[in-house]
Formats: C-alpha cells, structure tokens, sequence
C-alpha cells in the first residue's frame, strides 16, 4: 500500500535551561495510512491540532521518564481518526487526547483517547485546552483541589494561560474576588477586559511580590492556584490566610532552571493551617463527563470564554512550544496542522 | 489578705538564634491566693507541671505575636484549682491547658482549660504529653491530617519527642511500617526497642539524608510527619510516593535560623501529586473525648507507652526548656513544680 508523507517534530537533545527551537528539529518521515492487519486495538489519527503545554518541558529533562532524542515529541492533541482496529473508534471520529507531534499518528493503547461529540458550533481547537486537558485541568484543581467558597479571595499566577485564565472566571462565576499575575501589559489587560478578574499585576514589574500582594490582598489570600513556583509561591506563602488552601498544578518559572529556588517560607503551612496539594488532572478524568456538561452551556452562553494563540504549520511547532517559555503566548498556545498538506 | 511568694519564669529579651539561659530569668513576685473580687469568668491555679515545647521558640521572635519581655512565659501545664469564679472549675479540680510559667497563675478567659477527670493511675503528668496537647496534636494529625491505611509506609522525624514517639506508635498500631530519624544513638536505640520502630536512624551521622531515606524506604515514603524542616524535608520531597500525605505539624530545626532554609524540591508536590497540609491542634480540640477513650485503654494495657524528660523546680525552667533546642531531652520534656515549696 502506497505510503505518504508524515512531518515529524523530534527532540534533538535533552534539554537544559530554556527550550530552544534548535532543541528540536523537523523531519520527513513516511507512514501507510492504514492499521497494520493482525494488530488490534490500534488507531490511526490525522492530527488536527497539538497542544503546547507547561508540562513538556519536564519531558525534556534527561533524568527524568522523558521525550527521547531523536523520536517525535508527543502531548495533547485534537485529531481524525482514518482508521481503527480498536471498538470505542470509528474511522470519521474527532477524538482529543495523547497523540504524537507529526502528521499521523499510530496510538497502539489509546486509553488517553477520547472520543468528541460533535459540537459544530464550539471550535474543535478548544479540545486542546478549554475543553481538553487545561480545562479538565482547571476545573478540577479549582472545584475539587481548593473546596472554593463564594466570598473567598483568590490568587491565580500565570493567570493569562489556558488554565489560569479559565480558574479565574470560574471563581468569578461562584461568587470570589480574584486577581491574577502575567508577564506583559497585554496579559493584564486581557484578565481585567475579557476575563472579568478584579485586578491583575505584572510581575516582571514588581520588584517587591510581597509588597504586591499586600497591595492587592490586604485581607490574606484563601486560594491560591499555583502555576510558576519560586519567587511567587514564597511571597505568596506570607500572604495566605488560616486554612487557606493552595492548589499545586505547574511550576513554569522552576523548569528551565538548572536548580530550582529554594522555597523559604514552609513553616507558614504551620502558622496558618494551609494545605498545600499537588494534583494531576489524569486523576480526575472521571469527571470530564461533569465538567462538560458544566462548561459546555457556559461556553455557548458566553459566561466562560477562552483566548487562544494558534500557529500554524508543523514546521513551526518549535517556535510554538517555546513560545509557551518565553511567554510571548497570549492565551492557550495551539499549534494547528489544519492548512498542512 | 496575705501574700505569698510567686516564682516566675520572664523572656528578658527577644531571641535571635537557639534560646539560652540567658535569653529568661527567675524572679520572685507575689501573689494574693485568692480570684480578686467582682471578677468573673476567672480562676486561680497553682501549676503542677510545665511543658516545654518547640513551638515556644517561635513565641520568642520580636516580629511574631509572641511573649512580652519582662512578663512570665505561658504554655500547656497541668495545675490544680486554689480558687474559682468560673462555673466550669471547682477548688480542687484538677486541669491541663494553657497557663503561665509561674508557680501561680490567674487566668482570667479559661477557655483553653480542660478539666481532668481523676485517673490515679495514670501520672498527672502525661497530661503535658500523651494526654495532653502532644498527644492530641499526634492523633490528631496523624489519624485526621494524614488519613493513614494499614501497610502504608511512615516517616516521623524528631521521632523520640513528645509527639514523634507516639505517631509512631499509632501507625504501628494500624499495622504501618515505621522509620523514625533522631538526634542521639540513645534516642534511636528507644525508638526500636521502647517504641517499636520497625527502624530508626541519627540523622547526624548521615551525610547524604536522601540516601538514607532511600536505604530505609526503598519503595518510597507514603506518609511523612513532619516535625523538623529544612534539609530533611527536601530528602524526604524526593522519596514520597504518588498520592503521599505530609502532616506539617512542626519545624524545629528551622526555629532557631535567622533565615529559613530554602526548600527546593517543592515540584515533587506536582509529579506525586502530594498533599502536604499545615495543621495546629486547637482545630481538634472537639476530638479530646474521642481521642482520651482511645488512648487511656491503650496505655492502662501497655500497648501504647511514653517517656518523660522531667527536670523539678521552677528556678530550672529555662534550663529545662533549652534542652528542647539542643536535643538533649530523651522523651516529653516537663518542668515539674511538684517539689517546689
């Protein structure tokens, strides 16, 4: 059977510091568009959309379970299936999940797949964030992590990315008053105009995250959603209040450091009673049914929106990725593969 | 109406660094024995026994709620009632709770005084202890913060205190496996033979903390208790298992720093999905009946034991409290007034 193209984004070395475009590098690979006879429960994707997350970075440590060198990146992703051996999938779905960053992708286990409901009127992309991974992701480190309660004051970091931006509406929707941190003036400005957050600030013109904080949190913080570690979760730890709760999703700002800031105020877990707790959303995949019945009508009603910064075309799926990095993202980081032929 | 001679225990100065002698002195004052007239809600206690505590050091930084210099210490003791205008206490009972560092105390809000119910065969000591604030802080951190299941494997760290000693009993009790970490090859010889640690180590002779986690819990730590901080946590960060519990109920070896040390693998909270959660006993305090109908069987039957560190006379109270810092204690520290006249 004739074999066609597959693009391939590959890791070409492990990584130290920040990811760099070098770090990775495109290649042409081919595939046949079919699932190998005798193998079962196997499927066959078209990729449509690859999410740039957080996260990957981790993977591209060396010492840890990791991308390998020279084999394609892989992550969240929105995709076609052309073809399946596997019961739960039928050649024509969309399903969203764990995927390769190339083309096509054979998924020889696809207990990371999940199958999407047509909705024609909410864009297939939002299953790489709003709807997929970051949203399942923020909903539950925000409704089952943090117990929220209406009244509470709330503190998001990283605010303007896809999980921060949509934690802080949904505290905005119960009834919390909420500020969020970003890296730019335009991040700011989008968490005050489109995502209804009380305050935000910049923390890159903060010399003093403490005194910030104080600023804007004069009565102690009771939630806060962590996404950058270091410097921020120090001076938040000061700010919190008794039996504040502190949900532990990512540390953007710790990855690309070869040794991570040490964290200098743990005994005010003591002082203030504050639970502090790492979660990760696979735990909570049993309530993505839940959470789209949830966020599905807000969506539609305009209550929840999402920004996203969608690039396109495999060949700049490096670009895309350390983009999320450098933070010149604005909103949830998508690469599309829809344009490529 | 006479007075009579009233010993006490004054913070001179704020303290920087480990607690000295120096840092208190013993004055003699003086006292009527009787609840002044037209007060109400008061009572008059002569103390029996003092605690000496950890958390007592954080009382001793100038920038901390904390003890007046020139006024008397306060703390946990048990004392007995001399006179009463409050209707919950009676001349002659006898209470545990929050008291000052003196031979008498007028308490005028008893709300931190519980009333003991006579056990004459359990000292009335051990209500300093294991039947006192320490004792309900281990059970209650141990059984309600870290949710423990038989076969889980346990870390105590300042495992021979007060409270150390007996989450470690607990966990044997459900069927655990228990390391403990101390200060002393004496201390470690009572955790194994006395407490029935399954293994105990010197953190002083270890060099490499991270490499001794690892000899004792091969399979990783699912429960720490954390009574020490700084080096030892980041070790044990490192060696928890998915879904691992941290009770942070202390940090005694941070107390004495001018600055804390720097925790810097606070990430593991993320990659185990780790729940490390402050906590302070006075949120259990409704559990005390529970908790005193579990332990008083247990220790009348020898199942659960304790051992005391007790130094006698009010004029050795700052002796008996360094002894906390520097690790000289073997067991509960108290100060027994019992033979001061």
């Amino acid at each position: 059977m004739a074999q066609v193209r597959n693009k391939q984004v590959l890791l070409k070395n492990y990584v130290t510091g920040f990811p760099k475009e070098s770090d990775m590098e495109i290649v042409e690979g081919s595939i046949t568009l079919k699932v190998p006879e005798g193998s079962s429960d196997v499927v066959l994707l078209k990729n449509l959309y690859l999410s740039c997350d957080p996260y990957m970075r981790i993977l591209m440590y060396k010492d840890t379970p990791s991308f390998t060198p020279g084999s394609p990146l892989y992550g969240f992703g929105v995709a076609k299936v052309l073809d399946s051996k596997h019961q739960d999938f039928q050649e024509g779905d969309y399903v969203w999940g764990v995927t390769g960053w190339e083309e096509y992708s054979i998924i020889s286990s696809p207990e990371n797949l999940f199958k999407i409901h047509h909705h024609t009127d909410v864009p297939l992309s939002y299953y790489t964030g709003i709807l997929g991974m970051p949203g399942l992701t923020a909903y539950s480190g925000f409704f089952e992590v943090c117990g929220p309660k209406k009244g509470e004051y709330v503190f998001v970091s990283a605010a303007a990315g896809a999980v921060g931006q949509l934690v802080g509406q949904f505290a905005k929707l119960i009834g919390c008053y909420v500020v969020g941190s970003a890296g730019s003036k335009d991040k700011v400005d989008l968490l005050k105009s489109k995502f209804g957050f009380d305050e935000a600030f910049n923390y890159k013109e903060e010399h003093d995250l403490d005194a910030a904080l104080k600023r804007y949190f004069p009565q102690g913080i009771d939630i806060y959603f962590e996404l950058v570690g270091g410097k921020m979760l120090d001076a938040v730890l000061m700010n919190m209040r008794v039996h504040g709760r502190i949900a532990v999703c990512g540390m953007i700002s710790q990855y690309t450091k070869e040794e991570h800031e040490g964290i200098k105020n743990t005994a005010c877990l003591i002082y203030k009673r504050i639970r502090m707790q790492g979660f990760n959303v696979v735990d909570y995949y049993p309530l993505y049914p839940k959470f789209l019945e949830f966020l599905l009508p807000q969506i539609r009603n305009g209550e929840i929106s999402c920004v996203e910064d969608i690039v396109g075309g495999l060949e700049n799926g490096a670009a895309a990725l350390v983009r999320v990095f450098n933070g010149h993202n604005i909103g949830k980081q998508v690469l599309s593969l829809m344009n490529d032929e």
